[in-house]
Formats: structure tokens, sequence, C-alpha cells
């Protein structure tokens, strides 16, 4: 299998230390080879250990066992950790416009894309609202058929809907728009984790799903009708159920994925369970794509106390997923 | 100190088994003398232990080492555990409203209520949303000042809004609801639990907290506002915060109550992390008055297998409110 590719992020956040002490961690977690892409010196900033440069994804598998592999992508100007500028955001477009490059053609078997700062991003012209977007347009994927998947040990989720106010999120979910997302779903649980029949359990809008429309009407007007299609199509797709009864262990132990409403409904019992260890997977994409699910943190860059479970544990899945993958 | 009153809720849901159990346990918690109110002959059922019928509240203290005392305040009819009736729903009121009555009365030190069926209530015509309301309203106290807390081992959430629609949530956050709220909030954290100088963290709306206001603007039109008046009233009360990243351990341990905008925001955290010890307390009243957070569940009553941990610790809490506060 390919090395995987992965994008550092803004060299001023995380992103860098966090990859360098998931190269630390390889044994003992017995990571897949990968190299990072990026400017190699965002990693010499924050990290004393071995570095190779390389020109080309293909070199990285012989040398991951004994340094880190970089490939420089270009020179993000001055770095200080904690500091984010408009050079650093070109640098971190460059970097993952490389990895998803590599990716797609196959020189990389998976992508892992670290954490970016929006704020930076948008000030250089970026219109996407966020790296998934980005690698969906990249992938030729309509933004409706990408899903946006948290998982961590003992939970996935996925959110229907994302970064939109709350006020908003009533009048956008749709059946149309469930049943797409779910789909993307249950085939990204077959693909990836190799779940044969996935079960997903829909949460309700409303207090306690809305109690027979007692409560609120979404529950009865879509998601009921939704579910009700997904069941002909042969999905195991259950619910709506009372959002806060089914997050709690013996819950989580009925389905395979809890498919959320809204942003906070799903990644509230993700990050209160799982906060350290939750990843970002994009599912429905022609390649594997994770990503640590956090942000760039850069009120710690530098420090030496980045936490790298979250990026671990990324790398780790992005690896079983390509595997998998390559095995179908 | 008095001992505790416990109405038994519906007479066929678990709330006569849970009682039961939690005198089993009375002595590996440590649990203060306290004593049902309701059917008699529900907890007979389902249960196999000492029973002592007591004619008032002062009989129980000195029957409470031996037997589980009693107060049988009517005769529900028929009482076939899981099948809820309207005979059952008008004991479970009786009971509710004898042990209020004994509370307000001095009687009893504090109220624990037993779960009710919402829709049994409905059907003999009882108008309040919740017990919480009803009791509220017997003590004289407005609705927007009694305040839900739920409470677990590490986290305590208050609802701002309860049982409402999702998509009403955005026009009922006012500056003056959630003034209130925090208010009775931060008194009840000092008379309760004996916090000298509470912190309340608030929850955002929207997702990320609304990012400056680039994804919802109630963070800044209402939160921020009300949070200014708070902090200016000598409240220490921080936020709006992202709520998907104020549920983890390390960001529990910066607050003593989150203070979140809609039911499943500050139940989803909750109920994750602490399903089976969950209590309700209601702040602001006069009397001290908790509830495991927990429904009937019908569908297990009379199997045995009713868990008591949640009763349990409702018991408890109240126990050690009414202390604290016979103290003050």
């Amino acid at each position: 299998m390919a090395p995987l590719a992965v994008s550092m992020g803004d060299p001023a956040g995380i992103g860098p230390e966090t990859i360098a002490k998931a190269w630390d961690a390889r044994a003992t977690h017995a990571l897949p080879p990968f190299f990072a892409i990026g400017d190699v010196r965002a990693i010499e900033t924050v990290w004393q250990g071995p570095i190779t440069r390389i020109a080309a994804p293909a070199e990285a598998a012989a040398a991951f066992a004994d340094a880190l592999p970089v490939l420089s992508v270009s020179d993000a100007g001055g770095i200080t950790p904690g500091q984010p500028d408009v050079d650093g955001a070109r640098c971190a477009i460059e970097s993952l416009e490389v990895a998803v490059g590599v990716t797609r053609s196959g020189a990389a078997s998976a992508l892992v894309t670290g954490p970016v700062s929006k704020v930076e991003l948008y000030r250089i012209g970026f219109t996407h609202p966020g790296q998934t977007e980005f690698v969906a347009e990249r992938c030729g994927i309509a933004r409706e058929n990408a899903v946006m998947m948290l998982a961590g040990p003992t939970l996935r989720v996925v959110p229907i809907t994302t970064h939109v106010a709350l006020a908003a999120v009533p009048q956008l979910i749709t059946v149309e728009l469930i049943l797409a997302k779910a789909r993307a779903t249950a085939r990204g649980l077959q693909r990836n984790f190799g779940i044969e029949h996935p079960r997903l359990a829909f949460a309700g809008l409303n207090p306690h799903a809305g109690e027979s429309g007692a409560i609120g009407r979404e529950e009865i007007d879509v998601l009921e009708p939704a579910i009700a299609q997904l069941v002909e199509e042969g999905i195991d797709a259950v619910g709506p159920m009372a959002a806060d009864s089914m997050f709690h262990a013996r819950a989580r132990a009925q389905y395979d994925a809890a498919m959320c409403l809204y942003h906070d409904q799903a990644l509230i019992p993700l990050k209160a369970l799982h906060f350290d260890e939750g990843v970002n997977m994009t599912l429905g994409l022609p390649i594997v794509r994770t990503s640590p699910d956090h942000g760039t943190a850069f009120g710690i860059a530098g420090t030496g106390t980045a936490e790298p479970g979250a990026m671990i544990a990324a790398i780790r899945l992005a690896g079983t997923a390509a595997a998998r993958r390559a095995s179908q």
C-alpha cells in the first residue's frame, strides 16, 4: 500500500507538532507509513526529531522507519508558532492542494489533513466553508453527497447540517437531504469500516423526538417519511429517537452511526466522550480522507504541549480504511 | 432533620421498585431516613422486603432502620406493573400533592418525586407541563424563577428553555429569561450545594458559538449582553462558549453549572456521561426538590430489573441539600 499523505495545515498551528509526535508514536500505534506535506521549517521549529526531505511520495516508505518524511511544498515566510499570517495560510492551501493531488493520483493511499484557520484562509480568498468542501470539489463530488462523519472509539456521528445558524436548521432538514446523507453514510460504513449492514439511528430534532407532534412536527413530516424510504431501500435505519437518550453506552451499542440533524447534536456527545480522540472522516469521496477533530490551537502552538491523540487516530483510521478499500 | 418525602410517581411505573431498592441500599449509600408516599400495594407487588405503614411523617424516622415506611394515600384500583391507567394517574397526583404538602409544612425535610406519565396525567386533566411546574405553583413561585437543573457526578446542566420545539428556541432566548434563570441558578448552587461563588458557563446557540456573528447573531445580540449584566451583578458568568467543546473532563472542571439554551443541548451531554445517575433538581423553590432523571419505564416495570441508581442519587442529593439549608 502506498504511504499516506498528511497535509500540515496552518504552519503556525499545532498541525506540525502533532504530525511529528504521531511519527514518534508510529510503533506503539502500529501506524502505516506516512509523509507530511508543508513547510519543513514548521516542523523543525517545534520538534527535534529526524526529518528526511523527500522529492516524491515514492521515497516515503523507505525513509519512514528512521525519519519523518516531509514533502516541502513552499516557503511560508517566517514561521512563528501561534502567530498565523497570510503566508502561512497560502502554505496551508498549497499543502492541501498537493496532498489531494497525490492521493487522487494514487501516489498516496489516503489523505489526512492537518488543522487550518478559516479566518486566515478567508483573508487570502478561500471561498469554501472548510477543507471538507474543498476536497469534495477537487474530487468532483457534490456537497450533499459528501458526508462529514466524526468517529471516536465508541461513537460515530454524522451531522446532516453543519456550519449553519441553529435557527436555519428546521427549514434545511428535508427528506432529500436526509436520503442523500444516509445513503452516502451507509455506503461509507461498508467501504471504509467493513460493516456489511450498517445500522443508522436517527436523532429527532425536538425534545423527546417531538412527543408524537406535541412539541414539533419535523419528526412526523420529514424524518419518518425519510426513514421509511431508507428502510424500503434496504438500509437499516431506525428513529427518530429522543436525542438525549441515544448516547449512553448501552444505546451506542445498538447502531453504527448516529444521524444527527445539526452540528452540536452530533458534536456535543462525540466531544463529551472522545475529546482527544475524535477523527473527522469524509464519506462519499473517491479517496479516503480523515482529519483530527480539533482546530489549530494557536494558543498552545510552539509550547510542546499539543496532544497528538486525534492526529494518531486520524492516521490510523485512514490507513485501516485505505487497506480495506484496496482489498475490495 | 425530618425524614424525606418520596412520592411514588405512577404506581405502574418503576417508581415503587426503585424506591424499595433505594431502601435496600440505604446503608451502602448512607441515605438519610425517607418514607414513600403512594399506594402501598404498588410496592408490595414488586418487592418482598419489609414495609411499615405510617400514619404521619413523624413515624418514619423510627421505622426506617427496619422497614420501608410508606404513607399510603389512596387506593389506585388494581395495580399491574407496566399497565398504566387513570386510577394510577390519580394516585400519582395525590401522592405528589401530599408529598409537596408535608414538605412545605416542614414535616418532611425535602421532596423527591418518582416518575409520572404525562400522557396519563393529561387524561385526567393535569394542565402543567410537568411535575416541576406543578411543584413550583404549589410553592407560589413563577415558572421563570424555577430552574430545572440536571446533576450527575461530574456535570450540572441547566436548560434555559425546556419542552419546546427547537424552531421556537431562538425567539425564546431573551436577556430577561437568561438573567432570571442564571440568578436562580447561582443562588441555588449556593443554598443547595454550598458553592460560595458559583461559576456559570454559558453555551452558545450556534455552531462554534456563532464564530463572531458569521453563523448566527444570538451570541452577540442576546448572550453577551446578558452575561455582561450578570458579571456586573457579581455573578461569575463566562461565555458564550462553543457548546461542543465544553463537556469534556478538562472543560467541565472549569465551571459549576453549564447554562444551556435548549433541552437537548443540556440533556445530551448529561445523559451521555451519566445516564443512570442523573438527578433533576428544581432550584428557586422554598423547598428542596429532586427527582431521578428518567421516566416511568413501563416496558420493564414489574420485571425486577429497574436500576435504582438515579433514585438513590436523588434521595442522597436531596438529603445533602436539606442538611445544608438547615445549617444556613
